[in-house]
């Protein structure tokens, strides 16, 4: 280090900037064996997943994440921990649901596997049973206007298999995930159900949050597995005597108290500015919540732990923030926000872990063109630990409140996302299919980030 | 297209050029298109692994495993499909290996999980028990000479964890299961013990071959599961009584005929320049072989067939060759580079994949500065399907015969190496273990390079 010190103090400015390049990649190299050979966060994960579980806003076991965040935080060697409240939805889904499908033939057929979705209402005891009208886009859903009214409408729009990367895939598909239950309720209709935004090679349905329109009559809304889909869509083109009985028991109960969990390391020099790094903490209830967001949880601990283990004194304050209820409401990301603004908070930079563990290729990043600039001049130092596609425009969902509110440059790491909708909000989320390595080689490169916006700000 | 081709009569070369590129990258994106949507490489791989699975040269599976890829390359839609013989070693497991701590304690000691290393002489039925001495490098081993003679030696290197491509890993880790046997049979050892050369989580020991220096005498070599290599670490060090039993009854048959299983689509310009791409047939006993090399296999059909499909017609011939006996012998590549270089042929490029089912990143290049430069300018044509990364120098191991034999440039798809090591040489090594989005989006990456090189030539 001596060497890089005098070149430094003896030669003009590219030298300098040379060797300051240098000392930087030799600080995140042993960042990078430090996570890679001593890493926290797939054990800590193994805990969160295997003794806690599923974790939905308003659920014991989220109060049993918040503790063990807040302790997780502490034994990483946080200098303060404290909670955040926030009231938070509270939906649960009661009794497993059912679903089959009914006709006059004789033949046997086997239940249909299906999950409500989030915040969705339930049909009552009873259940509903109706005949069912298949679309794929809201162009057919308007051409069969009416005939929806009384029947369960069935969006079996297919995942498309030809974005590269599966997150657009996600964004074209999702709507009908959405808005379809209310888009379907204008009509008449008595239910939806809607073919999972996956390209697995299972039948596990995947759920997520319903968006009911308030102008309209609410009605209960299911996901459906993709071999169970393709069942459906042959009965109802073949046997015009189909219907299909949907019985969910989930109900919303008055919102309920929450909190962002938050561990920090002072800044040096700059104490009151700061650096934000977080993954959700809430979980579908129906997973284990591994690689969502699991792993953006433990991989933002990781970070924390390294810089105390290493001795690296971060510049401004750095504030690991595991966020409330980013799967139905983002109540925990609007009261950061909030909090922050009322407190008139300097904050430099905001990144969050919320695609998944899985091995990374880059960031995505929201900010100015000049903020871009900077961080993408970083990008060299990340390469040799795999990240280099700076190119996406995007930030997490939880600190995009608070680039709204602030304008903070945000961004998220961009892991590999080949295999993120075969698992995403469905029974298949579990710890067993995170790998260490690249759960580990995540936070090497959210943790080369951070210490690099600290260092030179943006 | 049409409006592509009439900028390129109208303008000067730098715009002829951009529309050329326009022209490729449409291509490539309808190759990939068709791949991610109707590639049959995962349900090609399905049968071989689960209808045939492990298929070691000389083994009943790889007689079956050679029929499938006959046929599968006629299905694909290849205008000829031929075999290449070639005598390939004939080793066979046998009984199941044994392996045990024996100590004069009376504490309950759980067996070892081992694998005899591929091509190791067994120990007889009687097996061997002896003393076992420890060590953790060859410079160990040679301070530690004088104990050697009748014992057990115990290479017990830890995988390194630090570096970012797990084959930098392997590389520094495999010379004690190639060479350790023989270099403690210099001194007497009467077996060796050989540390997994992975960083899995799970106790699967990770066989492969060793290489025996003739000048010594042939002893037993067999592989560990890591959290075992753990446990006999401990005991060694703690338990002076405690001695290691081995039985493995593995043992060198005569060599017997394989073949090389070769589909082709005869080139429209230069029918007498090739272009090959393949993967090797064979694997190791104890897996199915799925990522090695059922994947490499599959990918390179999947390239002939989409060719096919999409009447994408080569102007040279497109070779596409599943490798005799990559694992214990290599004797189907240098069969190959034999015959190539005996009938004085014209090489233009060799691509093999042999790194993995999982997510690409890139390609290993081994030919001129010339060569890569021009393989590198097609970087951006791929980026988009996640190859970015061209600086590894390197070829698959069939390939490589050629390489040398002919000076043929060659490269090999880079796969993310994260979870290589996990299953490398393991029964952890199934079709389960394989993405379907993974493995076809390296056929596109192949197939686009492949295509991009025929039409420009190197």
């Amino acid at each position: 280090m001596k060497k890089y010190l005098l070149l430094f103090l003896c030669c003009g400015s590219i030298v300098g900037a040379n060797a300051q390049a240098n000392r930087d990649s030799l600080v995140i190299r042993q960042v990078a064996d430090e996570i890679l050979a001593n890493g926290k966060a797939y054990e800590d994960l193994r805990v969160l997943t295997k003794t806690i579980g599923g974790r939905l806003a308003g659920s014991p076991q989220m109060v049993k994440a918040e503790q063990w965040g807040a302790a997780t935080l502490r034994a990483a060697g946080a200098d303060t921990v404290y909670f955040q409240e926030c009231m938070v939805p509270h939906w649960v889904r009661g009794e497993k649901e059912q679903a089959k499908i009914i006709s006059n033939r004789r033949d046997f057929i086997p239940p249909l596997n299906i999950l409500a979705l989030g915040n969705s209402v339930g049909t009552g005891a009873k259940g509903v049973t109706a005949g069912v009208i298949e679309v794929k886009s809201f162009d057919e859903l308007e051409a069969k206007k009416d005939q929806i009214k009384g029947k369960i409408v069935f969006y079996n729009y297919a995942f498309k298999s030809n974005f590269v990367k599966t997150f657009h895939s996600y964004g074209d598909a999702v709507k009908f995930r959405g808005s379809g239950a209310s888009r379907a309720a204008k009509y008449g209709a008595v239910a939806v159900i809607v073919r999972s935004m996956s390209h697995s090679t299972d039948n596990n349905p995947h759920t997520g949050s319903v968006n009911y329109d308030t102008t309209q009559p609410k009605i209960p809304a299911v996901a459906i597995g993709l071999q169970d889909a393709d069942r459906l869509s042959t009965r109802v083109a073949n046997d015009p005597s189909a219907k299909v009985y949907i019985r969910t028991m989930c109900q919303k109960l008055p919102d309920t108290i929450g909190h962002n969990v938050i561990g920090e390391i002072r800044g040096a020099k700059y104490p009151d500015e700061f650096v934000t790094v977080g993954g959700h903490l809430d979980s579908w209830d129906v997973c284990e919540g591994a690689h969502d967001d699991g792993a953006g949880c433990v991989q933002s601990i990781e970070i924390l732990r390294t810089f105390k283990k290493l001795g690296i004194q971060p510049q401004r304050t750095l504030r690991v923030v595991l966020f409330a209820n980013e799967e139905n409401g983002g109540r925990g990301g609007a009261k950061y926000a909030e909090i922050a603004k009322a407190k008139n908070e300097k904050h430099v930079f905001a990144l969050e872990s919320d695609a998944g563990g899985f091995t990374p290729r880059g960031f995505m990043l929201e900010c100015t063109p000049e903020q871009r600039a900077k961080l993408v001049s970083f990008k060299p130092l990340l390469l040799p630990y795999g990240a280099y596609d700076f190119d996406e425009v995007g930030g997490g969902v939880d600190v995009g409140f608070l680039h709204r509110a602030l304008g903070t440059p945000m961004g998220e790491l961009s892991p590999d996302s080949q295999r993120y909708f075969d698992i995403h909000h469905a029974a298949s989320d579990v710890f067993e299919n995170v790998n260490r390595r690249e759960l580990l080689l995540g936070a090497v490169n959210m943790a080369g980030l951070i210490y690099l916006v600290d260092q030179y700000g943006l």
